[in-house]
């Protein structure tokens, strides 16, 4: 049997001695770092502790299903914590205004599987070979022998399925398969969490989508796929921008595209690009570092000021001598 | 540990008395029966056998990377086999001409995970509780101690997966994951599977995409989506019918719809429908039979005969039927 990481230890030693917690996450929450929050939530809450969890933002309408209890709050102002835990926040900045008020804390605990990480926290778990932070949270869990409900299995899978793309990506390890096969034995409802996640999109996505087929472009012999998403765009169609998330992947998913990437106004000179490598030797990872942001090799982001033309320019620039420079 | 099936012995105990194989599976074949005989060969092949895989249609482009020897080869006319096995065939009459030539046979064994499995050979392995007849294949080699190589492991991976709809339907098991798992761990190259299979769509398909994200329409509270495709269609986006398979989930997937709908023009007075059902109490597999069609409950098909306008009406009008008889 393999031993266990001595940080495991460091952090239960932790949560043992706390009582009160906050349990935190990024802005614009994903399925992973909502199914992480609560995963977490529910099972400190299972331990008698007394836990807050809050993200700036709300829970996107598709994993409302994950918190029926509307367990995620804003904590009273000026609260104290024994314990802070974040999980799949990359950097203190991506817990957004949340950062501002979870000053008053004894110990603070960050977990999260991003290369990227920038260890901000007292005591920072960072695996990045880890697909997911909902696989590492399902690790603590074990390792504290605390038990996995229906509720933190459904949580748990949620956040493992949705940051693999559904058991896809090549992160996707062979324990992240059994972690999923375990949660489903402890009564992770899969049929309500693909109903939910994958196959109930709201109509203003669904004129998201038709923006996107009629305006994405192609370039560098087919190999780049980007679009744009204007303020106009969401007023348009109704939607939000949790509408958006995983579009890329529909200009991914062409046969010829190597690199997409999806350019969102934030304001009139602020842009926030996203980008998908189909190429192992494409790091958008080191793209996306060139304009101050970051992710993972296959998947990255940045937020960009300048004219949106500038930075497009830019943007496809750096791109096209990543895959010169791996075709050469 | 659990028993192993008689069946799994009386399989084996049939193998290795016969020298001469031919592997089949069903007409207009998917990943599972593609992955299941391709899977199954190579193990046959490794332990020395001879064996031809045959199939009356071609592999699908978008499974060619499993076969780069070319081994689903048609073998020659009037030869005799010592063992023919069939996998995935739910009858004899889905193994298409196929069924005609190994009629000169000693042992005929049937493995499948079809309910609706007519038991036509000698020796029935039909497993409805299984997701995929990938896994039964899985299982078989384990219980053999046959070796799963890289290149088995990337057959067997690819059936289960597509079967399950990328671990999504409510049939994925447990086991499921965990074979899925090991399989990942013996090689199967998690990259270039769903690259190929789930991310690699033509530019045909991306314009039949366009079109239908431009033309679908609504109807009856948003509770039905439809949209026609029309040679006319095809012509223009250069696609070809294998470009259409599971467009249909595009407009299932939108949060309102009960029903989807997609009619496909054959011939100026012959329509194909597909019809999907999210609802449990909506059986499309009845609407079908109206209509001289069938399947399954949540999936159905028919072709229909009369001008197109007509069968529109018709069919929308005996789907609003059952819509309502669903929520009196």
């Amino acid at each position: 049997m393999k031993q266990r990481p001595k940080i495991i230890d460091r952090i239960l030693e932790g949560i043992r001695e706390s009582r009160t917690f906050c349990v935190v996450g990024h802005i614009r929450p994903d399925g992973d770092c909502i199914g992480s929050q609560l995963g977490l939530t529910l099972a400190l809450l299972n331990e008698g502790k007394k836990v807050w969890c809050w993200n700036e933002d709300i829970v996107p309408a598709k994993l409302a299903f994950l918190d029926p209890e509307k367990i995620v709050q804003r904590p009273r102002p000026g609260m104290e914590f024994d314990c802070v835990i974040a999980t799949d926040a990359a950097s203190f900045e991506r817990l957004g205004k949340v950062g501002d008020c979870i000053g008053k804390r004894k110990l603070f605990i960050n977990i999260d599987h991003h290369q990227s990480n920038t260890r901000y926290a007292d005591i920072n778990w960072i695996s990045a070979r880890e697909p997911s932070s909902g696989e590492i949270i399902f690790k603590l869990l074990k390792s504290a022998n605390w038990p996995i409900t229906p509720q933190i299995a459904d949580c748990l899978f949620t956040a493992v399925s949705t940051d693999t793309g559904s058991f896809q990506y090549p992160s996707t390890l062979p324990s992240t398969y059994n972690v999923a096969g375990e949660l489903v034995k402890r009564g992770a409802n899969l049929a309500k969490i693909c109903d939910e996640v994958y196959q109930s999109y709201p109509l203003s996505r669904v004129r998201l989508l038709k923006h996107l087929y009629n305006k994405f472009r192609l370039t560098d012999d087919d190999q780049i796929a980007y679009f744009w998403l204007r303020k106009a765009d969401f007023t348009r169609t109704g939607a939000d921008t949790s509408d958006s998330e995983g579009l890329i992947d529909h200009i991914r998913d062409i046969e010829p595209v190597q690199v997409a990437c999806l350019f969102e106004e934030l304001e009139p000179e602020l842009t926030r690009i996203s980008l998908r490598s189909k190429n192992v030797k494409v790091n958008v990872n080191e793209i996306a570092a060139i304009f101050g942001g970051g992710g993972h090799k296959a998947a990255a982001g940045a937020r960009i000021p300048g004219s949106p033309l500038s930075v497009q320019r830019r943007v496809i620039s750096a791109v096209k001598r990543a895959l010169n420079a791996a075709q050469s």
